[in-house]
């Protein structure tokens, strides 16, 4: 994990993409090892060989580093199987978001950023630019793609049931109350497809 | 909202009663004016005309304090009309709590108290025990009343529902992705308890 950034970047691709890619690792590897007060952008350009100017020409604010890195290494778990239901695939999302938390450093990382996030700006920014925009949007579009097929009531808000979806995994995160544990994401989508009201 | 403490309870109670409240009014009053950061234990002690001794006879830690307090001023949004249906009870809660976030500085305190929280395993406990689960509690039993009656299906886990109906406030609050829009209380209880797939 602690290899130095540009020799891990993969071999034939333009030097710019190695060096965003040596950027993106070498902040990675920093933000695993101690947290989101390691990956300073001192830190992430020495250990990727760059320059801070570099960076800079990529990425506005150190919260955006910070942010591509945390989803470059989480991008398979919004991967979506083109042939799976509606059901099936909510679940793995969740899922996989669930696991991340709870089994990865990812989990401790993603609260710190919450934290820092309720007096930055721009870390808070960049974690609904960069982070929850992007995993919304797939819900999103397979909840539309199955409201189009006939699949979900007409008067549903998309954008509410994201949160009803997404927000107990970062709720149960955030203040402990309750446990991510397997079957959560499960119960999540069953739930809300079902609806709580007994079916007549 | 600045008269200080012991003058502003209520007469006739006992002494302990009276001190334990002008903690609470002076907590309230430095959380309104300065937010976290203004509500030490010092302070607190100052503006109620007690001791910090006599603070700490009463709660164990400035976590505590901080979270009764807040937890005072907003009692009545967890009052239930007995009369209400299901629905009615579920969106008055979680309407009291969108408005208190959107509209008092109780909205900024919170993201400040979740913020700390993540630091800081007092805070997190007390935010848990003395904010999240009075009010979880209350939805719980409504949600068991109304299962016993047999106007819920059987096969649900009450905790989930209590975060797919509480977390996506609490997710708007911190994220800032969506707003905390009149309605929303509404969409959040109608679509859970109805669900999204067609009902034929």
């Amino acid at each position: 994990m602690t290899q130095p950034g540009p020799a891990r970047a993969p071999r034939g691709r333009p030097r710019s993409e190695r060096v965003r890619l040596a950027v993106l690792d070498a902040t990675a590897d920093l933000l695993t090892e101690g947290g989101l007060p390691a990956a300073t952008i001192e830190r992430i350009a020495a250990r990727a060989g760059v320059s801070k100017a570099t960076i800079y020409k990529w990425w506005p604010t150190r919260g955006h580093v910070v942010l591509d890195s945390f989803f470059t290494r989480t991008r398979d778990t919004i991967a979506v199987d083109p042939d799976a239901s509606l059901a099936d695939s909510l679940t793995a999302q969740l899922d996989a978001l669930s696991a991340l938390f709870r089994d990865t450093p990812l989990g401790r990382l993603m609260r710190e950023l919450a934290a820092v996030a309720q007096g930055d700006a721009d870390v808070r920014d960049a974690l609904e630019k960069r982070w929850l925009r992007p995993r919304r949007a797939v819900t999103v579009r397979l909840l539309r793609e199955a409201a189009e097929r006939g699949e979900l009531r007409a008067e549903i808000d998309l954008e509410v049931v994201a949160d009803q979806l997404w927000a107990p995994i970062y709720h149960r995160l955030l203040f402990g109350h309750a446990p991510l544990r397997d079957g959560l994401a499960a119960d999540l989508v069953g739930q809300l497809l079902t609806g709580l009201l007994p079916r007549r």
